[in-house]
């Protein structure tokens, strides 16, 4: 997107100062290439002025108005759905192209749905000047589903989640802590033992919560907000954006999205059904050719993948591949991601580091 | 099974002092209809001599041997398969009917495998005098299926599980509350804080652990044994005691089978697809006019079932009942039920009950 002969392009993270804005200067401090000039950082009125050290240099966070967008080649936002709905065409209207990691936009038909793996080539010259990232959960699979689906066409997806706490941000990683250490030691979970009076005894309250429930020793089938029919928006997201990431509209999808005592990493549970026949074999191949997979498939080993092996990582982590006993031309398989790498920074990142090159 | 005319049957209870033993005297405890006469504790001979109180009385624990079963009418097997597979066949020899919570028989043309609520008919004049009862995890959502497919004909099952650390005995609960009395306090499993070196530090050893891995912070996509061709062998009884429980040969299931840190209850995220049209509507009213199950379905206020709702009750609870959006003809739902009792001591008390007339 830079012209030759010009200086290299500015590029600024919006939300620099949040959990998946932190994640973003790590990744900004371990890259190796660096096509950058100026880095900019913007966040609230209420952030502005916080210094944090990008590459060596100490940067100044800088409040979000208009004018910070001015020479922008490549604005990231990592900011609420409302935030971005408002500030991201503002920045597109001073010139920059943004990479939008909210749900703001996701299903704007003028918008690319992008990722890296999948559908990097929609990247160029978006109609709106924004490009969307995907939901997390989504985001998880969407490597894998587009390898297995270059070679056997996908025509169905049943899907249930394990998704981490830090899915809801810093402070649903601060609920989970706080609950643990309220229940350690305790014999709770158990008949006699309720969570929510073992809670309730240390103070803490979980029906004002970010959860509505207890997320320690439970598991919650909720994610998101809830919309209608019985579905919740978390639900609805890796029904639409999945189709839309991979080019299926009539892809035929069901979630079941659950939160999880994990603090990081979302896992899912995948069967795929496709149109041609497949073999472990054949996906183990397609798998493990992805530079972005790491294909962990030695079951009677104990090894698959786990959010305890997962956290801090790149790549997704796919396993317990195997063929459907009953159903045909279908695989079940396991998957892990960073929800806060790979599920958001990174591939609003990669994105950003596509548009500059 | 009792005879006109003579004394109450003496009921054993085989596995007396184990994780589901104990539940199962709790369950004797509150019974309110008692057909029984003598009780009989049997364990082996290491926990023989042990005292426990039930319905009042104190009775001393029995070592296994051939005699416990004279005059037994009902034998409760709670113990390893190969205690079972040895034991059974001898109490059933003596004149008991056996009623096996462990795996040995459960595939036996020769054994009903019965689940109170679906296939109650069965228990009569089995062949070899014995009865087996499932897995807690296929019975968890056996009487919603079997109410469903009385209505609407099931044809295909995709199953993902969030399973309990009690479903591996008490060794598997001991070891997830040191792991969470490890954690607790501390910045775990998050970037710069593995939850393995966590544990390490704390002197915990996950490797030669129940579970081979971290279980706090972490899910395990793996239950029961490894077998072959990818699957776990819980995840094979899913498939095959489904289909001889509700009498469908030909059922299509594909289950994954993950271990999450709860204490108890198993959950499964179901998506079920019948022959027969189906709506939101009519399935909340089949599930509302089964006794054994609770409808916890008002997504809207927060409402569906969790686990630490369900610990120590008896009935399983259904909730996250929706029409999938693109699958004709299916349902996605949320099934939860406590693996020591529903899942386990209760069911096979049930058919004991049953056999008591």
């Amino acid at each position: 997107m830079t012209q030759a002969g010009t200086s290299a392009p500015t590029l600024a993270l919006v939300g620099a100062t949040g959990a998946v804005g932190s994640v973003m200067i790590d990744i900004l401090n371990e890259r190796s290439a660096w096509p950058w000039g100026e880095v900019r950082l913007i966040a609230s009125p209420r952030s502005a002025g916080k210094r944090i050290r990008v590459r060596g240099e100490e940067l100044t966070v800088q409040a979000l108005a208009p004018e910070v967008f001015d020479g922008v080649a490549v604005a990231m936002f990592d900011v609420p759905d409302e935030v971005s709905a408002h500030w991201a065409p503002i920045a597109a209207a001073r010139g920059a192209i943004v990479v939008d990691n909210s749900g703001a936009f996701r299903m704007d038909p003028d918008v690319p749905l992008v990722v890296a793996e999948v559908n990097r080539d929609q990247i160029a010259e978006p109609p709106r000047g924004i490009i969307a990232n995907p939901n997390c959960t989504t985001l998880s699979m969407m490597a894998a589903l587009g390898a297995l689906h270059g070679a056997f066409t996908l025509r169905e997806l049943v899907v249930a989640s394990y998704q981490a706490a830090s899915g809801a941000g810093q402070s649903g990683v601060d609920q989970l802590y706080a609950e643990l250490a309220a229940v350690a030691g305790k014999q709770v979970g158990v008949r006699g033992g309720d969570v929510r009076e073992a809670l309730a005894a240390a103070g803490l309250s979980v029906s004002d919560s970010l959860f509505g429930a207890p997320l320690v020793l439970n598991v919650i089938p909720a994610a998101g907000s809830y919309k209608q029919d019985g579905w919740f928006s978390e639900e609805l997201k890796v029904r639409n954006e999945s189709r839309k990431i991979l080019g299926i509209p009539d892809l035929k999808v069901s979630a079941t999205c659950v939160r999880v005592p994990v603090i990081t990493t979302h896992s899912l549970a995948v069967h795929a059904v496709f149109a041609e026949p497949v073999t472990v074999a054949a996906a183990h191949e397609i798998l493990s050719a992805q530079p972005s997979i790491v294909l962990v498939d030695d079951p009677a080993q104990g090894r698959y993948p786990m959010p305890a092996d997962t956290v801090g990582a790149d790549p997704t982590y796919v396993g317990r591949v195997r063929q459907a006993l009953d159903f045909p031309n279908t695989l079940d398989f396991f998957v892990c991601g960073d929800n806060l790498r790979k599920g958001a920074a990174l591939n609003t990142y990669e994105i950003a580091e596509a548009l500059a090159g």
